[in-house]
């Protein structure tokens, strides 16, 4: 039997493979240390934790701030690609980096299926 | 003939006219000063103002540092609506406040124009 931490890397492969959009992604606690990732050599994980953490803490404040009541999901669009930020469960957050040209739609579905799959998983 | 400022406030109510989904916006400097703004009477501009320098600050690093190129855009996305910056020109950002039912291709697609003609204005 796997243990949850190779069925939860297992998940996010999945995730890869289910669009060709998606480099890397990981799944990150809140206070911004790696849970489970696949990511490719050239990005370093506590690069990916220290980022979603800060921008969790950011997002989820601007969004209170402005009324936009809590924070689902945050979305920064570079020119080269996009990193992609969804809650998963209370305590962990879902981490994507993808291609400039991602079918944006397409890749928020697969993330919402893949972010209640991991809800389970880390809880 | 209208004021530089005039014209942008104007143009930012017609972008507030132009989906039902937007109800507030501002032009903010990079350093987090309102330039122009179109906000109700329960938005305060020097929330929106702060909030968007404090986005477009972290934005920044978070798609250098994550590969992503520089930054053309953040959503964020709460359970009661979206805030969405844009850049505006070098200078400013359009921050926009939208309904949690919001269909984003379309408030993105309006954004996007106004952003073109309020760097006119800006520069």
């Amino acid at each position: 039997m796997r243990s949850r931490t190779e069925q939860m890397v297992a998940r996010l492969r999945d995730l890869r493979v289910s669009t060709t959009d998606i480099e890397a992604s990981a799944v990150v606690s809140v206070d911004g240390l790696i849970i489970a990732s696949d990511l490719p050599a050239a990005v370093e994980g506590d690069r990916v934790s220290a980022m979603s953490a800060a921008m969790l803490s950011l997002g989820e404040r601007i969004a209170g701030e402005l009324g936009r009541g809590n924070l689902d999901e945050v979305y920064i669009h570079g020119d080269e690609g996009y990193v992609l930020l969804m809650a998963s469960g209370m305590d962990a957050v879902l981490t994507v980096l993808a291609r400039e040209q991602a079918k944006l739609g397409l890749v928020l579905l697969e993330m919402r299926r893949a972010a209640q799959d991991l809800e389970q998983l880390v809880s």
